[in-house]
């Protein structure tokens, strides 16, 4: 553990004024990461214990605090609703945190998996941010698969900022059976939970565009009523401040409110529904293949496309090793 | 054939003075439709004859002449090349063209089948005109279907015009198999034909808004290249001829050209594609059922559900069975 703290310890200072010099707005900067500075002592306090609770990947340390207490809370609703079916995270400590050579790309992953007697197959948490030419990106996501006792849909949430004022939120329970072919699939999970209404509720914001996903392999993975959107604040005339302002007020009043919601939904019709019949072993096998592809589809589409561009062969090879094995389990 | 004469002239003051009475301007107003009116006398002219080989679903009398161009032109590019497979349309003439009692609402169907060595299922063209409290409706679609001789996308074109200025478009290649199980589909017919670039073209104007289909069941349908687009070209300050005007612009310079290079996509990749694998007997018997979904759903959710309250319950179940009749062959 000591080495985790070590390792924390070290790129302090860098992450801090790296990330300083980019997000002058109060807004969007970091907590003092002092916290976690102190414990490099030999005898940890209390204090030391609960910090050494909390996950890395609990910091994003790039996003705004309106963002970073976004993602707390939503985590905090999964861990609290299904955390007793979760086996601790063993992840080795650098690929709970890693970094490319530079220091400018970072990165943070954090995974659980359930227990026999969970549906849950894996949860998983990462963020990402890279000092990119173009200016900062940030991704910060969490997600969670089922496993083969249950036919429910998967839940994915993902933000991805390329500016201060521009965010991409992928927000969806993943299909895992064609919804062509099994119209009583899409009644059951789509429209008797009506999480159309949280779709439209989004897309009227002004600043809301529907997004599309640049991969034609990732878009037949959504479901019909996935929240695919761009949220533009940019203002000429106002300036950055009021633009990363108003994201803020968006991410709390509107994207905020929705995730939670439909996590709710998430949680009680998916993850711990009560009554859903069994799965046959023939349905096993078809729902088995489809979870692969998905799994394999996010993991080449996502990671293996752009992990070793940003981070580097070697780290990049074994975050992505860390999440293949998992998946493959 | 007399009677369809008969039929058609009994209607056309009606429908003429319906129509012009809603569409003042010249842009939209509907051709003189004389050449039906002299149709009723014993012995044909020449020129009668050749009339009466043009199916009435061609007229489409209710759309700008710009629009009613471009369905020709799609329609003629359609028969040029498949007309050879198809065998003649036999719709009795009340399916040919239908209206409800007070003439407020009118339609046309065209439906033409492929022979024994087309991969061409059904053909089905149809427009409808609905005179709505809210104003005027107008639906031009023309389908295609291929057979179980295939495993290629069906083709589909479709124009719902709420408002002179308001139009929403639906112009895709429907995919026949599972896009998440069947990743090679998609590489064929959807990347390799590079769909997406058109879809991107008309995304650009600044009129165009993506669409989304109130049907969550018709919404999985579609292929993740479809153009489902709402045009908006209402303008307050330059008033609604100026908005008309350029709708008639946009069909004409985006719709237009991008319609006929997806259809023909369709017709060289699809439709007659040479050296196609042939289909084994269970992956046919899973295609047999996608298509009987796919085509059920569009018979349920956009007829059953719609016609009966436009036309009233005995014209809707006469068009409805006349399509249904043709799918279940």
């Amino acid at each position: 553990m000591v080495s985790v703290v070590v390792h924390r310890f070290r790129f302090v200072p860098q992450q801090l004024s790296t990330f300083t010099s980019r997000s002058p707005s109060p807004v969007t900067t970091s907590p003092p990461r002092l916290r976690f500075s102190v414990s490099s002592s030999s005898s940890p306090s209390p204090l030391d214990a609960q910090i050494e609770k909390r996950p890395r990947f609990m910091e994003f340390p790039h996003l705004s605090v309106v963002h970073r207490n976004l993602m707390e809370e939503i985590f905090s609703a999964i861990e609290g609703k299904l955390g007793s079916q979760l086996l601790p995270h063993t992840l080795p400590p650098d690929v709970q945190f890693f970094q490319n050579q530079s220091g400018t790309s970072q990165g943070s992953l954090y995974i659980r998996t359930g227990n026999e007697f969970s549906s849950v197959d894996v949860l998983l948490g990462s963020w990402l941010h890279c000092e990119l030419p173009s200016g900062a990106l940030d991704i910060a996501s969490l997600s969670a698969y089922l496993n083969l006792s249950t036919v429910a849909p998967h839940f994915v949430l993902e933000f991805i900022k390329s500016s201060p004022t521009s965010l991409v939120l992928l927000l969806d329970l993943l299909p895992r059976k064609d919804l062509v072919l099994h119209q009583d699939y899409l009644e059951t999970f789509y429209s008797n939970t009506q999480l159309e209404r949280w779709r439209q509720e989004l897309g009227k914001l002004p600043e809301v565009q529907p997004y599309f996903l640049s991969s034609l392999r990732l878009r037949p993975l959504f479901s019909p009523t996935a929240n695919l959107i761009r949220i533009d604040c940019s203002c000429k005339e106002e300036g950055e401040a009021v633009g990363q302002s108003r994201m803020d007020e968006i991410i709390h009043d509107h994207i905020g409110p929705i995730a939670k919601e439909v996590l709710g939904i998430w949680l009680d019709h998916c993850a711990c529904r009560v009554g859903g019949r069994e799965v046959g072993e023939s349905e096993q096998a078809l729902l088995g293949k489809r979870d692969h592809v998905i799994k394999d589809t996010a993991v080449k589409v996502d990671l293996i496309s752009n992990l070793p561009r940003l981070f580097g062969p070697d780290v990049a090879s074994r975050v992505i090793s860390a999440i293949q094995g998992i998946f493959d389990k």
